[in-house]
């Protein structure tokens, strides 16, 4: 079999190992030949690529980025995408293309599958909002870099008894702040899903100091926003690509609670720490787990599924289920979290 | 209500998230009363406790071992164990007591249920070998400081040129050693589930250096044994308590490694490491979930039941079904791990 | 003997081993009894003060953050604070007083022994600044957490293909940004003391991509300017307090790299995590052995100086001449970083 | 100028970053050509070698072990080593050979550099045990790795009520028990410089457990021995190489401790991980500037001499006096861990 493999989209702790694991099944179990496509969906439609065999991903496991390159370009965004994809498969012989990538990744795929190709995607987003799997790879790790900046930044807060808005990744779910936030014992969580309202956030903080405690910690995804009329809100507008940009709602946030609380608040804006660098051992293994099936699946010939990841098992669900709806956090969730002053 | 709270057995990575969150939900959502027993049912049958309010658990969501001691002293073993357990729970107006511990301490729990306390238990083990819930908490933080000990071991293999049998924690089961093999990249990965033929096992490592490579790395759980009549293997024997002696695996596998490939061989035992200190995220996590379903169980009546993970969402199981067997890792798991050479 | 010991200026990783040190030299050595002061120089001006014994220190070596509190009130800019200080100094019976704390503290201090109080300074600043002493503890945490940072984005810069602008602390000088920059391999590193021309540095992350490189990482001190002329740039002006306000350099360079380079440029800001937590080893080393000096040179009536590390042993210097200069990154030292491309 | 670059002895974290800084100054500052020997002296005696450009270096910096390979071969022990040595520098046109090494690798650098080879050497030792420079690289990470272990080992200690006896590296020197057991708080810490005594040792620790406390931590350096005739003890013999082979300190404190105080005392050898894996900033910054210094020395002319920190400062020293004796714990170094109970 020749086997395609290409990553797409934003950074994210685990690609490599997905990478590694499709290459080690394929060639040392089926004696596969594999190749990569660089920088996403642009190395397929534009037939750039190389071989992959295993010295190629011999040191990789434990790496952060991907040896393959990314990018931002979608096949159906250029005129006659889908043609030039057929066309380079054909041309390179391929009978699986394994694209990893998140949710404009697995919709391109989904859009190339329905046009006939073979195609097995995994998935991949460090904010674990695809709803068709429990949890992605990456997020263990985003969640794990924004803990330990949230442990560290306790005692800063504590020492110079100030109030720190810490906003992490999650444009449109909480995930990451969710679970960063109940690790490391936040006494707010502000999650896209739920827009907050200034004046419960700020008595919620407020009453944390009237019972004499001297610091708190906000935890804010940077998708968050205000209920509507809950106070004045920058809202980022979009870039020249269409993309929302971001407002900064740590900034506005800490402006807003300083003035209302009469404490110094402080914006920390945790960035892109959490998805670079080597992946945790969780990622590592799910990534694994995601690039064999993914191998078995072509072998099997289950075309236009996903990998997933289920209870502890891995499976295969439809791409078109995949990409269905995102998985927000639900109520019963955050109501886990309810923090304790 | 009234809540007693003890941890029982071996150290474990989460058990200070569970006290808090036990506190927290009982304290902050219900005004309930909390007890601390000290050192696990000795605590119990002892009458030894002290108060648990929310300034009691305010600092330690992310430090490791247990504010509350712990001990092997299990009730059955003792002269009216369940009768003292049963005098002191009254004597104390409780209304509930949690027990969080491993194999051993649900056992007791059962044992006590049966006899007509009110048991919520919480289940703990490094290890991972409970069958009534996917993945137990303390697991993943294991699994990380050994994947963290192998990534470092690698570097250092290579430059010494050496065979590296790395032991790592699972006295009946091969999980930490599945997955922290997988994550680093293992050679050879040794569990008790598949006692291992030397033949075989020297066969693979005497592979890789024909390769041209220059090291290898094998994890092996401590538990570990040869096929009938595959070496000459020391067995620990018991000791004075009955308990199974372990006869160090890795050295043994070094020796005999050696003496067969003619390259250095050495074992490295990293023991205790693996279950102290500060636990990951999502130990943090599930630990704080399933303090939080156990005081809802409380409080619905649910007793004789074990809080589990199960997918994404927590849930209660009876006990009894909890200690029924031992999860091993399965065949399929096993596969999913083979090495690449 | 009886001492009083109090922490001031922001937070530092190493200051609570400080006060462990001194209290298990003082009491566990000399008999002595120690008070802490709470909140820095405030707790000595309003007599706010509890008793250190070895139980209160037990648990804090590893800890970020300051049981004392700190504040950033100084005596001299209080009316009669030398002479509360002296009078709360008599009352308590103290035989000396040990600050910790940066150039601001170790001013006041001076001070305060000028007007003969019984005082020996410990120096604290994560930012290496001063010239007395080799290093300062926290420095090496503040290095660690920034490198960590670094080597993770570095591999989302290469995804991204992107330019990473990271703002480290460094106010007047340029230390940290330099053993970071070096520690992680960045392709610029700008500090305060250089000021930096716009063109060179365009000219400089330009020569890379030129090169064929994805991406480019520059380590920016917070404190760091254009050179006169060399670009538009806001400067932050001061706050209510008088203290200069950073004008985010990061966020300004980002924005006219992208505009002269026609590449994605982000600022990231790196912020607090660099003084909170966990201190390192090292730091930990160093502080401990600062404690114990200080104790040694009240005993030994060696006042008006502070602690400092020259080469591999601890000494002390006189107080006049700790705060005489800053400790700038001299010539060679950031000739020695020059970054290959 | 041609310069030879070689890794020789044990596994240090540091070495690439020296290679990578040796090349990076000697091509992109001087133009020089660079070449690696494979496996330390080895290499250099076989003519085994390959060049080394900006590319070969390019990801190397905070990696562990080393790109060129290591071995224990010296060539004053094999027949004509010098002479082997001078006809392949000839040969290869090398105007400087710079071996990274420790004390037996610094000892046939000055026999080559008597010989009239233009010799620069670079110390390397986890150990930190040469006296002609202020600290070795490897030694922080060496250090950094036994204090994470001890912090996680403190809480299981406690948690089940045991005295744990951690050997940590350091065959003739006691620095990183020194370092690491201030570093984490131990309540004993041994080291080859001091015989022990046993009953004194016992005598510590028991005190420990009279004053109520529930465990104990005695930090033991693998060379440490008992003072003569203190107690039975098991010596290791030589190997068949005539190095001294290590009796297993630990376990033999731990059986003895366990015998006298009636607690459960278990070993735990924390082995090679403290010289294996990415190094710390520290070593990383003092690695990279040890190779400047070297790539400086060599185009000076400056041979015979070795990289050295003092201070602040990195300087050379002849090779003779690098080599004159051992840098062991001074009594005032050892007198300023006094440990507290």
């Amino acid at each position: 079999m020749r086997i395609g493999v290409l990553t797409s989209g934003g950074d994210c702790p685990g690609l490599n190992a997905v990478i590694r694991s499709v290459v080690h099944r394929a060639v040392a179990d089926h004696g596969d030949e594999v190749i990569g496509f660089h920088d996403g969906w642009r190395g397929l439609l534009e037939g750039d690529h190389r071989p992959l065999d295993l010295d190629a991903v011999a040191h990789i496991l434990a790496t952060g980025g991907t040896i393959l390159g990314s990018s931002r370009v979608r096949p159906e965004q250029l005129r006659d995408g889908v043609g030039r994809a057929r066309e380079h498969v054909a041309e390179l012989g391929l009978d699986a293309v394994i694209p990893i990538g998140g949710e404009g990744t697995l919709k391109a795929a989904r859009l190339l599958s329905d046009a006939g190709l073979p195609i097995v995607g995994v998935p991949k987003t460090i904010d674990n909002d695809i709803a068709a799997t429990d949890v992605t790879f990456g997020f263990d790790t985003a969640v794990g870099v924004a803990t330990e900046a949230l442990d560290r930044l306790k005692t800063t807060a504590e020492s110079h008894q100030r109030v720190l808005i810490v906003e992490v990744m999650g444009r449109h779910t909480g995930w990451i702040a969710l679970h960063a936030g109940m690790a490391a014992g936040a006494h707010a969580i502000v999650v896209p899903e739920r827009p907050f309202d200034i004046d419960e956030l700020t008595a919620v903080v407020g009453k944390r100091f009237e019972m004499g405690k001297r610091f708190a910690i906000v935890v804010v995804a940077e998708g968050a926003k205000p209920r509507r009329g809950s106070m004045d809100f920058e809202t980022g507008g979009t870039d020249v690509y269409g993309h929302e940009r971001f407002a900064g709602v740590a900034r506005q946030l800490a402006v807003e609670l300083e003035r209302r609380l009469g404490k110094e608040a402080r914006p920390v804006i945790l960035g892109h720490v959490q998805r670079g660098g080597t992946p945790t051992a969780y990622d590592r293994v799910l990534a694994t787990r995601f690039g064999r099936r993914a191998v078995e699946a072509a072998h099997q010939g289950e075309f236009g599924m996903m990998t997933a990841l289920r209870g502890t098992g891995i499976t295969l669900v439809p791409l078109a289920e995949a990409v269905a709806r995102l998985k927000t956090v639900p109520d019963e969730r955050y109501a886990e979290s309810e923090c304790v002053l």
